[in-house]
């Protein structure tokens, strides 16, 4: 099984696309760039998705649904927006097929059916929402609106990457209405705190909090906040966006609102996402040359026990004693499945397994029955043990939490690892070719210096880090002065 | 606030109208046919959702997610499907806009990004996902294939209304794949007893299992099965559908498998869909006057807590006692607001909460503290008790349930005062037109004749019944021999 993993060392690029077709993740569709998310990638994604909503419903947000097509005029309104997002966009033009009259069997556009405006399939729907919003919101009363929408977007993608980068991807999209610049402001931050608090409590990958240059920057905001995490071939990845807005979106689509003090106003706003891309990056950052690992908190399967036996006799013997450990197990919510399959034997399950990530195996056999122990394998470490089957829910309870530690401190260790302070170019270069990782640096705050090491390297600044210390020093591409080191690297 | 509804005696359509938009459930959007789920629709929806999932994962199901767009070449294979479809779908044929030259600050669709094949936006998934399962299924050991997935869909509708019809919606296809046509067709049907089963046991609305005629089938099916509920203006609506589709798919996009025999045979396929719509028939269903009557089971919030007091040393003492129910509540699993704020009367409130159909109010006065008593006003009879606050968790706990069950009773009563038998076409139009609800008549089986009888009457066969008693009769329209009566009705 493992060996039709290519590993990391060999071609880390295809070791990623063996994990996420092989383990079941993913898979290529037929249409350009769009994937289809298998059984077993979506359950991942169902447990990513809830404990997200739950977070989003505990700060106070409430999900609703939007059209999923953008009238052109619409895109038009906010220019940078427009900018941004109508280069790569699936344009609606049609609304109905015939008959072709010279082949048989074959349809074609309808000529007669042309659209008077072209509708884009939503990149993201910040035009379709503050028009709504225009509705919605009079007075001071009906602020903030705290609005958060599950949904696809489409964005015409050259070059495709299973999660990481499709035509179409599923995502959050949180769209809040304020009084005041400083309250958007500080749903910004908290959103991207909360981003914070699941990517690395859940998923197990401390990222780096900050907020990005004018390059960097979403489309239409005056502030685009960031979290980044560290791959394990030093490449840096976006985890994550909250922007603050400003009054660019309330301006473009006329949203004022009666203050307290009775005037009308101009409503501030936020806008901030995740998608289907933190599956890439949570299969990246734990996986290693037998397959993926799973954080246990989020793993579609926390448990899998196989039976090893010989003859009917031994296997219903094991099978009572199994059915009563998975009853405890279930008792603690821990998910677990008995495999007794009986076209594959114990070995290949193993390797099955460990191909998908399942957090914890056990293996139970006739022996261990008689010695009251079972075999227990954790996914992280590679580690197995011989364990007392009395207590076992609580031992496997355990274990789970320490995977979930175990996994975050690795990731960690390694990201520490790897943001490398330089102070000339030339070791810029060398460590970004050597070593890979962060670059803490100085730079001079120009969009063209970043543009020319961006030409010459590849790498971006990823961040300019929360809470930044600040110190003189000077840009490390044009030699001028700095008050500052921000992050680079090579991202995906 | 209720004076704002039309009452049904005046405009049911127009009733319908004002419950959506001004009961909070949904307004319409800038975008052709496109509605707004909002807040409050959203999350009844939440509730539906998650209920049939866990019916669906329950039965043995999974979740994936398939691309959004549908090739136009993949819609051709099906023939039936492709008639279906073709003509109320949105094709996209381009992927880019450019500045309008002519237009400054305007965008254009840029020619040079024509698609040399148009993309399809999705109307169903039939097509994308048998093109996927061809490389999924090789052998018997990977069927069934039992998948659902939960997503937006697109088809061009001409005329729109709130959930009953829009161009985009949300809903759940499932779409399994089968080695024999019995385990099809067992699964056809075991997924339309999950729907009925939700339906009438969740959102209190008793439903008509059937099958439909070849006029009403779903393109590219064998057999469509339906459950089929009663609005209160007599109108049917088909709640849910579920598709036998043979070996249609699995022949136009070649699914083979290898049987236990050896042997390549076709696959056998069903798909079954419900979706947004069932929330217009949940709000026709129940609803009154005075605006929505949601169902215990599946409402967003359950009860709320009016204060009335005067004065903050009233206010004080109330909130205390508020928080003590809030908590006995909670701890019932029964959601509840507290409204105490400060813009609004409690008549006010009272009125906006029976509009948005919360099952439960209560109010709490200083004087109810003094005799410990709490006054309870159901929103399905209206009642209003005076309760003794000792013990009223459990008090609201079973009235919750008894409002559940008077609603289903209700709508039971209804339904089956309303399903006519008629034995001559006079008698038909009559009650068709004084009466409404379902017919029940003998047909002779053919198209011609069920599409003169929508042409005079509007009506439609809505299904015929499973389990129908076969009788001898001669056909409504016709006259000619026919053995078994069927529904008819105008539908939704």
């Amino acid at each position: 099984m493992s060996k039709e993993i290519t590993s990391r060392e060999t071609d880390y690029s295809q070791w990623y696309n063996d994990l996420v077709l092989k383990g079941g993740l993913a898979d290529y569709s037929a249409v350009r760039g769009c994937m289809v998310i298998k059984p077993y990638g979506f359950a991942l994604w169902e447990n990513m998705r809830d404990q997200l909503d739950r977070m989003f419903k505990e700060t106070g947000h409430v999900n609703a649904y939007f059209p999923l097509f953008v009238p052109r005029s619409f895109l038009e309104k906010e220019e940078g927006h427009a900018e941004g997002f109508a280069k790569e966009c699936a344009v609606v033009t049609h609304y109905r097929l015939k008959a072709n009259p010279d082949k048989k069997g074959e349809l074609m556009v309808d000529p007669e059916s042309k659209l008077e405006e072209e509708l884009i399939v939503r990149p993201t729907s910040e035009t379709v929402i503050w028009n709504t919003y225009r509705d919605w919101i009079q007075s001071y009363r009906d602020l903030p609106l705290l609005i958060n929408q599950w949904a696809n977007v489409v964005r015409w993608e050259m070059r495709t990457r299973l999660f990481l980068r499709t035509t179409e991807f599923l995502w959050q999209e949180g769209h809040t209405a304020h009084a005041t610049a400083e309250e958007a402001v500080v749903e910004t931050r908290k959103m991207l705190d909360v981003y914070e608090d699941f990517v690395e409590n859940w998923m197990a990958l401390p990222v780096i909090k900050g907020v990005k240059t004018a390059n960097e920057r979403f489309a239409g905001a005056v502030d685009t906040y960031c979290i980044e995490a560290l791959m394990q071939d030093g490449k840096a990845l976006q985890a994550g966006t909250s922007h603050f807005l400003g009054q660019n979106f309330s301006k473009a689509f006329d949203v004022k609102y009666l203050s307290r003090e009775n005037k009308q106003e101009y409503v501030w706003a936020t806008s901030w996402g995740t998608s289907t891309r933190l599956i890439g990056a949570l299969v990246m950052a734990h996986s290693d040359d037998e397959g993926l690992v799973l954080p246990p908190k989020i793993a579609p399967l926390q448990v899998v026990i196989v039976p090893i036996f010989k003859g009917e006799e031994q296997k219903a013997l094991i099978d009572q004693k199994a059915a009563e450990i998975i009853s405890e197990l279930k008792a603690l919510h821990i998910s677990v499945k008995y495999d007794d399959s009986d076209n594959n034997r114990p070995g290949w399950k193993f390797a099955a397994y460990e191909l998908k990530g399942v957090p914890v195996r056990m293996a139970l056999g006739a022996r261990d029955l008689q010695s009251n122990l079972i075999e227990v394998a954790r996914r992280d470490t590679k580690e197995k043990l011989s364990v007392s089957i009395d207590g076992i829910a609580g031992y496997v309870k355990q274990l789970l939490d320490e995977i979930q530690e175990n996994l975050v401190n690795r990731a960690r260790a390694y990201r520490d690892a790897h943001i490398t302070p330089v102070d000339n170019w030339e070791e810029f270069k060398q460590v970004l070719n050597e070593k890979g990782g962060f670059i803490s640096a100085h730079w001079d705050g120009t969009s063209e210096t970043e543009d020319k090491i961006k030409e010459e390297t590849k790498a971006t600044i990823r961040c300019i880090p929360l809470d930044n210390p600040q110190e003189e020093g000077l840009c490390i591409f044009s030699g001028k002065p700095s008050r500052e080191r921000v992050l680079f690297a090579v991202a995906y």
